[in-house]
């Protein structure tokens, strides 16, 4: 890890902003800050330590503060590390209105500390919807992330509108396309008819084609894709048919994926993957009552040897910044 | 249609509240308003009339307050008319915190006035995380919503969380499955190796599977699909597959699903579909000046129209009051 200071935060925020498109950031956010590891933001107000909620009756209304309280001293904690966080919007709209003013400042929190914001949000529906949720959370109408996670299996034309926003606005995409869950070979795995190939194969030939008109200077497209690195074969397929996507790699963690899995999903020129850990790194406190300062150094040696691990598969010329 | 008095409305409330299971509240809602349509929510203040916008300034804020009035309007005019309403979450998560405030006040009028609310929110994701999402609009800790939409993609193990809190809090969940865009043939449509038969038909087994333990008093079941009525013949297919599910035909109105594919999604007791509508009946105005007197008169229109048009189709017996 290199020594930060103020000067460079700020220069890295000004650098990512002026730049045109999603990928473009996110690679030179990873080689600025040296890895392409991301934390998941999953607030989980009963599995944060007791000394954020002392005080604080258990009411809709202190959700709010306190889920914001975890994330500020989580940021302030990695921060300086890592190139993105990775909201999950399922764990703040469970606290209603709370949780989703509560992911609003997050996010602004996030941007602040120059990280780039991945929305995983999962959603997806046809025609005008479909172009609601790109306003919601590619433009900057309401929540402004840099890039959001959608579902394909409403197919190419659900897809278009959040592709029209990406290229309107630089944003990024990330299609679910291999989870990291055992239920991922319910029907993402079902070989077809047509190629005896798995469904996911047309979906990744599908992200492949939508991203090759969105290649930023990095060569990367604006059009990623979220594959289970739990699955590692399935994912080193995957990369190879979808050269230009960046790969959202899940499972890392708490899930059980291997390094292997996560490696799998990483180009030759060690880009094109991003991995994110939730539940291991913010919530990996055994003891409720654990003191500030030592969930502050826990998340960080937690998310320094997340960054080792993950960082040794890969080729260390790739994330050295330019 | 029955004239409708303060008296019956409450009745009608106590005896939803009462009931055990989604179906059963939702079987009883049609016979007591004798039919089956359900007026699609979804706030797009750029095509809502004049009058309600004039002396408000477009700010974030003044969009709540406009949201509200709207649907405070809309269902003055319907509520009486109709089982059940369908906000769609993404028109309002695109106006940010003050349209997600304005759904939450959505969700309360239209309880308020006995109506059943389907959030078509269309989510997704793997195990705490489909717990959590099930828990914001299934349980009620955040939107407590009748029911809701997700997408299958993921999963079988990505449903259990949902079907889990239906059969804890008495409430349905509307599994995508064949949707009414062309895009619905990219993945949906594709004949697997294993069967010869669309992707589909694999998902709406696993529906009908989850289905069978959570079959109501009315023989039908918390666990139901969305299947677009734009293709009659795969409606025809899906509704006998799952003969216990509740299915959301999609597709009439402004779609251009025709009444004959709205049918194929009934079963012969003239009970197991319901038909929503949002833009041809809340957005039919050609003129943004329209008066509140005439755009009243056109939504009631509208809604009667749609009433007789679908219910002709279905045996009028199985729509009456028991």
């Amino acid at each position: 890890m290199r020594c930060r200071i103020i000067g460079c935060q700020w220069s890295l925020v000004r650098s990512l902003q002026e730049m045109q498109t999603f990928p473009d950031r996110l690679v030179a956010a990873i080689r600025q800050r040296g890895n392409p590891c991301v934390i998941g933001l999953d607030p989980r107000i009963e599995l944060m330590p007791a000394f954020l909620k002392s005080g604080r009756p258990d009411t809709r209304e202190t959700a709010r503060s306190i889920i914001a309280d975890f994330h500020d001293l989580v940021l302030d904690t990695v921060g300086s590390l890592i190139p993105a966080v990775k909201p999950q919007l399922a764990f703040f709209e469970q606290y209603g209105i709370p949780g989703m003013q509560a992911f609003e400042e997050t996010l602004a929190a996030s941007k602040k500390r120059g990280l780039l914001v991945i929305a995983d949000a999962k959603r997806n529906d046809v025609s005008s919807t479909a172009e609601a949720y790109a306003k919601a959370y590619l433009s900057d109408q309401a929540f402004d992330a840099d890039a959001m996670t959608v579902t394909p299996y409403l197919g190419r034309d659900s897809l278009t509108p959040y592709v029209a926003e990406c290229a309107k606005h630089g944003k990024g995409l990330l299609v679910v396309l291999k989870t990291s869950n055992p239920g991922s070979r319910d029907f993402q795995d079902l070989p077809l008819r047509s190629t005896g190939q798995p469904l996911y194969e047309s979906i990744a030939a599908m992200i492949d084609d939508f991203g090759k008109d969105l290649v930023g200077e990095s060569g990367y497209s604006s059009i990623g894709a979220v594959v289970g690195a739990t699955f590692p074969d399935d994912a080193r397929r995957l990369r190879s048919l979808m050269p230009r996507a960046f790969i959202l790699a899940t499972g890392y963690g708490a899930q059980g994926a291997s390094v292997e899995g996560t490696s799998a999903c990483f180009n030759s020129d060690g880009l094109g993957a991003i991995v994110p850990s939730s539940r291991g790194i913010t919530y990996a406190h055994r003891d409720q009552n654990i003191t500030k300062q030592a969930f502050v150094q826990l998340v960080r040696d937690n998310t320094l040897r997340m960054i080792d691990e993950i960082t040794r598969g890969i080729p260390v010329s790739a994330l050295s910044a330019r």
